[in-house]
C-alpha cells in the first residue's frame, strides 16, 4: 500500500478508487520552499499537474537516503516542470498520462483557429460595449487555406483531421516523425521549418517546450508567412498556441500584431503564467484563454483513470504503462 | 442594358463586371421613406442584403404602371425582408444566392459551438480584466455528445460533417427533408421536434424564420434538454443560432441562462438588430457576434459572382438560376 501526495488536484473518482484499493491519498498543495525542504519524503508517490515544480533539490531531499519518494506522476502531458534526468539518476519513476487530454486540446485548438478567423471574441466584446461592429468584422474562412502544424503528435493529428473536414490542407515540421505517419494523415512533411512558415497562413503549435523549440515562432519566421491562401484570398496570417508558453516569442508576436504582419493570434499558454500583466492580452487582434487546453470534465476524468491505473500497477510491482524513464524499472 | 440600384453594398469585382457588361450600377443606400415613396421606380433591378426592407408599398410604388422595377436580388439567403407574394403578383422577379455563404456560416457555427463548450470568450474577457480564471473555466467536449440540428439544409449538413469529425452524433427535425438525405449524412431524422430537444445537449438552428419557426426554441423545449451526453458526462445544455433572430425566444433564453437550464448560448442573430440594448448580451454564459454569418471575404466574393450572373442572365432574357418566383418568368 502506498502513501500518495496529490498536490494540484485529481478527479474525485480516481482519488476514491485509489482509497478503495487501500492507498492513502493526501490532497494538499505545497509551496516551493516546502517541496525543497523535503515535505514529499514522507510519501511514496506524488501526483502533480503543472503548478508544482519538481526540481533537483525536491527530488534529492525526498528520495533515496533522504526519503520514500519513488514515483512522480504527472496528471497531464508536459513534463517541463520535472527534472527527469535527476529523477532517473535518483531511481524515481516518472509517469505521465499522454493521451488522456488529446481530444480536449484538439477541440480548443480548432475553437481558437475559428475564433481568430471570424473575430468571435471581438464580436462579443464590442456587443457588450454596445457597438454593432458588423461592418468592421469581416473575416475569412479556414477552407482553402494551408494549416502549418509545428509538431505532428497525437494532438496535431487530431487537429489536422478536423481542419481537413473544414477544407484546409496540412503541412508539418516534425524532425522526429516517421514520414509514413504524415502521409497517412494527408499531411505534407517538410525538412525545413521555414518552409512551413513560407507556405502557411495559419500556424498551430503542437510540440514540447525544449531548448530546441524555445522562441521557435520568432519575428523572422512570422514575416515569412504568405498572408494569402491557396484560394488566393488575402486572409492575413494567424498563430495559435495551445502547447506550451515560450515556444512563441511574445514580444515579437505583439510587434507583429501591431504591424499587421500577424492578423490575429490566440494563446492558451504564456511565457509566464498566470499571465496577468502581459500587454499582449489587451491587443485588439489577440485573444487568450488561461491554460485550459486539458480543462474538460472528460479529460480530467480520463487523466484520473489513467493515473490511478499507473499508481496501482506501480505499487503492485508492475511497470506502469507510460513510464518516461523505463530503464530504472 | 439595365439600371441597377445596389442599396446595401456588393463585392467590387461584381460591380465592375456588371459595369463592363454595359449596365449602370448605382451604389446608394435609401431610407425606408425614400423606398416607399418610389425611389426604386427609376431602376430595372435592386440588389439588397438584409438592411433594406422591400415591403408591399415599395414594390407597388416602383413597378408595373408606377415604375421600371422588374427584379429584386437578395445578395445572401434569407428573404424575410422581401414581400415575395406581392412581388410575384406584381410580376417582379425575386432571386437570392442560396449557396454562396454556406461554408462561411458552417465555420461560424462550429466556432460558436466550441466557444460555448470551452468558455473561449469568458477566458479572453477575464484575461483582459487581469483575472487568471483557469479553475473556474473547466469546459466539456463536443465529442460524445448529441447535436440537434433544427433544419437540415446545406448549412446544417455542412455543420453536421464537421461535428461528426469532432465525435458528435447528429439528430435533426426538418419536416421538408427527404429521409434519404438525412441517412446519407448519418443524421437521425425525427418526426417530432420535441424528440430532438429531449435527446440533444447541443442545439443549432438552421431553418428560415417563418410563422411556423417563430419562437420555436422556447422555455418548454429548453427544459426538455438532457444536460448529459451519450458519454454520461454532465455537460449542460447549449444553444447556438446563426440562422435568423426570432427563432429563439430571447426572453426565455435569458431566463434559462439565469436558472442554469441552459449552460451557454451563442447568437449571431437577434430578434431586433442591431442588438444594442439587449440584456442577454451582458450575461456571463452568453456570447454573441453581430450577424456576421456570411461576413467572410470568400462568401462576399461568391455572392457577388452569383448575383452578377443572375442579373446578366435576366437582362439577356434568360431565366435566372435561383429565382424564387419562377412562375412569373
Amino acid at each position: 500500500m502506498g502513501r500518495i501526495a496529490v498536490t494540484d488536484g485529481m478527479d474525485d473518482n480516481a482519488v476514491n478508487h485509489l482509497r478503495e484499493m487501500g492507498h492513502e491519498v493526501v490532497l494538499q498543495h505545497y509551496t516551493h520552499d516546502e517541496l525543497e525542504s523535503g515535505v514529499l519524503s514522507e510519501f511514496d508517490a506524488v501526483v502533480i499537474r503543472s503548478a508544482t515544480k519538481i526540481t533537483e533539490v525536491v527530488i534529492k531531499n525526498s528520495s533515496g537516503r533522504n526519503g520514500n519518494l519513488k514515483l512522480i506522476g504527472r496528471a497531464g502531458v508536459g513534463i517541463d516542470n520535472i527534472d527527469l534526468s535527476i529523477a532517473t539518476n535518483s531511481k524515481v519513476a516518472v509517469c505521465n498520462t499522454p493521451s488522456a487530454s488529446t481530444h480536449a486540446v484538439v477541440e480548443l485548438t480548432i475553437g481558437h483557429l475559428l475564433a481568430c478567423a471570424r473575430h468571435i471574441t471581438t464580436g462579443d466584446r464590442t456587443l457588450r460595449e454596445g457597438e454593432w461592429a458588423k461592418k468592421q468584422l469581416r473575416g475569412t474562412e479556414l477552407s482553402g487555406k494551408r494549416l502549418g502544424l509545428i509538431g505532428f503528435g497525437r494532438i496535431a493529428q487530431g487537429v489536422g483531421r478536423v481542419a481537413r473536414s473544414l477544407g484546409m490542407t496540412l503541412h508539418t515540421y516534425d524532425p522526429y516523425l516517421p514520414a509514413e505517419v504524415a502521409a497517412d494523415e494527408h499531411c505534407q512533411l517538410h525538412d525545413e521549418i521555414d518552409e512551413v512558415f513560407r507556405l502557411c497562413t495559419h500556424i498551430s503549435i503542437h510540440c514540447n517546450l525544449t531548448d530546441e523549440t524555445h522562441h521557435l515562432v520568432n519575428a523572422e519566421r512570422m514575416k515569412m508567412m504568405p498572408g494569402v491562401g491557396i484560394d488566393n484570398v488575402p486572409c492575413g496570417n494567424h498563430i495559435v498556441n495551445c502547447a506550451r508558453g515560450g515556444i512563441v516569442d511574445e514580444v515579437a508576436l505583439l510587434e507583429a500584431l501591431e504591424s499587421g504582419t500577424i492578423a490575429s493570434a490566440a494563446l492558451d499558454v504564456f511565457e509566464e503564467e498566470p499571465a496577468l500583466d502581459n500587454p499582449i492580452v489587451q491587443h485588439r487582434n489577440f485573444h487568450g484563454t488561461p491554460h485550459i487546453g486539458a480543462a474538460t470534465s472528460e479529460a480530467q476524468s480520463r487523466i484520473g483513470d489513467e493515473m490511478a491505473t499507473l499508481l496501482i500497477d506501480f505499487f503492485n510491482g508492475r511497470k506502469p504503462k507510460s513510464m518516461l524513464n523505463p530503464e530504472i524499472f
